[in-house]
């Protein structure tokens, strides 16, 4: 952009020159590629054959830079999370921008590059976009929406409804960290931590799963609502009690530190590199080796296992002291805009 | 929803329980299908086959209801248009809201209703879907996403960059009336007008279309910007000089009216049920009867032609008086939050 141009202008999405000329001079730059560059109404894609997964996300977060992380960072990473815990191989993104007036081109810009580093970390392109303005006061900065759409050529069957008793649940890694990051760079706070953001794609770590096992039930990641939230959903749709153990759960002291301080439970915070993963229990282990050499996967760990069929399914937490308590979703809203 | 929740809270947006009753008692209500229902990270389809088009939206526009349309009934259509445009069949939608705090639950379901509408006529389904709530103050009631894709059946390769001297250029109706329907409609403004916005899924005319003639070049819909705008797009791409007649162009006369009244050009104004169609002169005739059989092409008329391959490529307007003037892409932006 040139020096004359650092804040979005309504007329950056009027659909004219000015929009032509970000697209041009910022979005190309750093998402270019032969299909995006075509610039036609949609992007027109051969995709590798197989059945198709989509799936959007839009993003809100507060702020727009945390530790470890940014909402760019995050729509690229949550959308192709989403396509690969249903075992498939993520192919095509497209980014929509809702973009406040005034919103200093600086700032879109280290975001777009962010996106761009993760798509090129995910291997996956952004092929479509789109961009509109809205006056000041009327957007908080910049809201994005990503949606994907990848081809599943494994013969798997995963989803939320096929947990299975005898089941082993295992997760690549500490929970709490997105929520507790988002949260601590929060400047009304006025507190610092060392506490990272977990944002992260999955999609090769997935695929290394995959490549383990074909028997693989149930796969998940943890965003809002956290761990416990998502437990309750897959306990929801496939009609299982979920046991897990408390002291098998990962939290780092600094995300520890941070819910104490401010009355979180880590077990409901977002995260937004963690899954869950349901596989019979004679392979868990091999699995939970394999994901363990992936970079984000390093800390996996077996966290519980599913229990029985039932009619009004619960999640129980077993806690350290031989004791247990029910573990619910989460209600109400500790954390608004954390992703 | 129930009585006493007539409003929309932050809880909503939370991921937990909140969310899914919102999710179980509107949206599945509206869009409910065996792909949605499955309620995971990812829709998973079988596409037929063929290549895949895939497109996206944003939509802000305001006032949220105007004559003929609203917030729901543009995102379905336009995310249909984009898909259609380029000669695919749409298949499947996704829907991401962004809702704020204390919108009016009522509203929301107006809209998610005018959107099923919307994607009943079209023969496209929702398959997955996103909500995400933020701070009163902090967006203007409701943003919506779609994202679409589609097959390409057909043996064609329609683009913007296809246009060839000796086509002809038809449309399917009168022009401007998306814009001066939204712009009339603002409180703001005080007056009251007549004009319907064009809003409709242009699909099954495409189709229709494509069915007379697999010589279709471009397809583009004259959505922000107006229709110079995108016959300088499409000029711009392809290279070539494009002419077309003003006394051609069907405007209604209360949308000159408005135009009179408020300074616009109509040629600029937003539509969001028209296209721009370039084919061979030779079939012109034969495609543009087809059009007119369809509700939305009844006034379909050619409005002008490619002159020439070209290096500085300019879109020529003949005016009523013999003379001629060009006509430019839009510059600034006359109506923000058109669509």
């Amino acid at each position: 952009m040139s020096q004359s141009e650092q804040r979005i202008t309504i007329s950056h999405g009027s659909g004219g020159r000015k929009s032509r000329e970000l697209v041009e001079k910022l979005f190309q730059r750093y998402f270019s590629n032969p299909v995006l560059d075509r610039m036609d109404d949609s992007a027109v894609l051969e995709l590798s054959p197989g059945r198709t997964a989509f799936t959007t996300d839009s993003f809100v977060v507060k702020p727009l830079f945390f530790d470890g992380g940014d909402i760019g960072r995050l729509a690229v990473c949550g959308t192709v999370n989403d396509l690969s815990v249903m075992g498939a191989r993520p192919e095509a993104i497209t980014v929509a921008f809702i973009l406040e007036e005034g919103l200093d081109t600086g700032i879109l810009e280290r975001i777009v590059s962010s996106m761009s580093q993760a798509a090129e970390e995910a291997g996956v392109k952004v092929v479509a976009g789109d961009t509109k303005v809205v006056e000041k006061g009327m957007a908080d900065g910049i809201y994005i929406n990503t949606s994907g759409i990848g081809v599943l050529p494994h013969n798997t069957n995963i989803g939320g409804a096929m947990a299975k008793p005898g089941d082993v649940i295992l997760i690549n890694g500490a929970v709490g960290n997105h929520g507790a990051s988002v949260i601590t760079a929060r400047e009304e706070l006025g507190f610092k931590s060392t506490v990272k953001s977990d944002a992260a794609p999955l999609n090769h770590l997935i695929e290394e799963i995959l490549q383990t096992t074909d028997r693989v039930h149930v796969m998940r990641d943890a965003t809002r609502g956290g761990l416990a939230t998502v437990l309750n959903e897959i306990s929801l749709q496939s009609g299982v009690d979920i046991e897990v153990f408390e002291n098998r759960i990962y939290i780092q002291d600094e995300v520890r530190g941070v819910c104490e301080l401010l009355g979180f439970d880590p077990l409901y915070l977002a995260n937004e590199g963690k899954i869950v993963v349901f596989v019979p229990e004679d392979t868990a282990e091999e699995v939970l080796q394999k994901m363990k050499k992936n970079r984000y996967g390093r800390d996996s760990c077996i966290i519980g296992r599913v229990v029985d069929n039932s009619i009004k399914p619960v999640v129980t937490l077993k806690t350290a002291g031989r004791g247990s308590r029910f573990l619910d979703m989460l209600a109400g809203e500790p954390l608004p805009r954390i992703c």
